[in-house]
């Protein structure tokens, strides 16, 4: 994409009323819009992070047998009500709206009621075990503070999947492989190696729930993590007993604050009871379903990423995710650096490489130089004079210092999928 | 996908309350859910349509210069006052909700106000000129009736785009491409045939409005169409004086029932004027954003092809938009022919072709063959012993009575992508 053709700017000052890292660097940077606190649109560069955060996300999921489909937002109260979640002293943070004709609705809070629900229409053989159905979807939360950028938001966009099995043994299998797709996700993603398997707090149908918390000083979140074993406890449950019970040494657990970027959590028969959500099995006989729940936002997936790898001059995206993978930088307005650059812009695009192009005229080295740190593209090319003189492009990452002059043919060679 | 994973079922019966073809058909197939009235849940190959659409929309409008980005649902009421249209006397169908701490907000109910809020930060120049961002999301309506299915919905799914252009003539000729593109989006989802460029009426800025008028006896709007030159009036700019301006011949034109699924509009300075959206020429001179709409629901052009594609025996899926391109049936539950099944399914997927595979155990050839035709995919290919005695696979157009035997390298031939 030429830059002269995206609509958004950077922006030298973060806006006053944005404290967190996350949205300053993104709001800068014109990947996101605040439309008011814990709201903010995606904007075209923040969109293809989003998209990009989705697909590994929905790779992952397929991968271990999901299906995907696509609840609506707006929600019948009569099906909330059968779990007993629909009263505001239950939950304190629905949004709800009123039909024009009469009667409330709410807008989608969570879907284990709407899950549930759909199921119950499906779900009456042993035949029918397991399924495991998700959506990627906006999920609203009436939050009286919302300060953390696209961490948490009164809207957020997210996935959401539940597991429908027969018995603890089939639930258990799965959640297993459940916990390594969500390991797999944040490895993709570029923060596998500050992401911890926490336990926490579980409920009444399991001990723990797991959480996947990434260390950084500005989470929410206090977990004592055992960086040997690459596991955490969550304060909430952190006391001897547990330590004892996990195998591990009180003296090798350091204190540290995390946010959590992902959770899973065995739900048991919660939702299968009221909803009356049964198959008959083998013999016949009806039994309850076993469920469970595998959460992921995409938004604090992002602005964790953000926060995490960025550095003083910017955002550092991981390949993975990054908008593009090379930021294309033609220097000064002379005809033959823009000639150059144009040429090795259409050799990449055709060779399938996802570029952003600075073609943009009137603009300083400086400029250009300090947008592309902003932005964080994991790779820049520069076409300059002396880039030209020295037989080349000038190919730097986003995290080195000093860039090396290669041949376009190097570039393709470098880059071209597979 | 084998059809043994797939958690929905077809119904022999609709719902009583479901009284459109559309959601009759797609509730029976398993293809959507309703939540409430006008409120529908996409299930897995209800999405997989969708999804489609929406690609087939994406790329005609990227052809066209369209940039995507995501605003929120979330509306800003002090963004909407600007305009005039947050007061319920003016729309007089929204819906809204209250912030916790205080304050209404709206549910998205269209994107004129978000998006000229949004690009006022980012547009001052001619070279910032011109732009056509654009949107896919679940927009809300809070319509006292809903009973067309999938068609008119309170929440849809739906693409806007908005041109942003320096001056009349920038605009008339980008409105001219996206006529066209709108053309491509209906003939590649299987409706052009049926679709007419129907003049509407326009408002303050230009005389008409354009709609795209699918015929079909169960339409809500009446139009006058010209078979000849392909294109129709609305009744409600039918009159003498447009016959004669268009160049018709009313004695040509034909009375029908059609449904809108698609329409642009010229807005000129409606909203650029209160947002105080301007640019700067050539010539330092302050002028205002002329902008034009573009909007598509997708659930209605999905319901539409439901209405006019169908047959008493069910839904016919265009190629373009079918869940799957071939629904693959194993009769009878003989291991040879589960084993010569399960190959072709092996083929085929691997090959990357689209297949259902009706692999379930104990039903009938009538009962599979039943599901196949309710459920629509363009090709059938039926393994039975028969077929295998006949040295392949009985392939079947959907809308053929009869089929032909092919081997499985036939087949393959026949639908591997290029």
């Amino acid at each position: 994409m030429k830059q002269s053709q995206l609509f958004t700017k950077t922006r030298k000052e973060a806006p006053a009323d944005e404290t967190s890292k996350n949205a300053e660097l993104l709001t800068r940077g014109g990947f996101i819009h605040k439309e008011m606190a814990g709201v903010y649109s995606f904007l075209p560069l923040g969109l293809r992070v989003i998209n990009k955060v989705e697909n590994i996300i929905r790779e992952e999921m397929d991968k271990i047998g999901g299906t995907e489909m696509r609840t609506s937002v707006l929600q019948n109260k009569e099906v909330w009500e059968k779990s007993g979640r629909w009263d505001d002293e239950v939950v304190d943070n629905w949004f709800k709206t009123k039909l024009k004709n009469g009667g409330d609705v709410g807008l989608s809070f969570t879907n284990e009621e709407a899950y549930s629900n759909i199921l119950k229409q499906y779900v009456s053989s042993y035949k029918d075990l397991p399924i495991y159905p998700y959506d990627f979807k906006s999920i609203f939360r009436n939050e009286t503070r919302s300060k953390s950028g696209i961490m948490r938001g009164r809207e957020f966009y997210w996935k959401a999947l539940y597991s429908f099995s027969k018995n603890e043994e089939e639930h258990n299998a799965f959640y297993e492989k459940a916990k390594v797709a969500y390991q797999n996700i944040f490895k993709r993603a570029g923060i596998g190696h500050l992401t911890y398997v926490t336990f926490a707090s579980g409920g009444t149908f399991s001990k723990f729930s797991h959480e996947f918390q990434t260390i950084t000083s500005v989470g929410e979140d206090t977990v004592y993590l055992d960086e040997a074993s690459n596991v955490a406890i969550n304060e909430e449950v952190y006391n001897d007993e547990v330590i004892a019970e996990l195998k591990l040494k009180k003296e090798n657990l350091i204190e540290k604050k995390a946010i959590e970027v992902g959770n899973i959590f065995s739900l048991g028969t919660k939702f299968s009871a009221p909803f009356d959500l049964k198959y008959k099995d083998e013999n016949g006989e009806e039994k309850l379903v076993i469920m469970g729940s595998y959460g992921i936002g995409l938004g604090r997936l992002m602005g964790t990423v953000v926060e995490v790898l960025s550095d003083d001059k910017g955002i550092v995206w991981p390949e993975s995710i990054a908008p593009f993978t090379i930021h294309l930088l033609a220097l000064g307005d002379d005809e033959v650096v823009m000639k150059e650059a144009n040429k090795v812009y259409e050799s990449l695009s055709q060779a399938g490489v996802e570029v952003l192009f600075d073609d943009r005229s009137g603009m300083s080295a400086g400029e250009k130089f300090s947008d592309a740190d902003l932005l964080g593209m994991p790779y820049r090319a520069v076409v300059s004079p002396r880039s030209i003189k020295e037989g080349g492009i000038e190919l730097k990452k986003r995290t080195e210092e000093k860039g090396k002059i290669v041949s376009v043919d190097e570039l393709l060679t470098l880059f071209k999928p597979i």
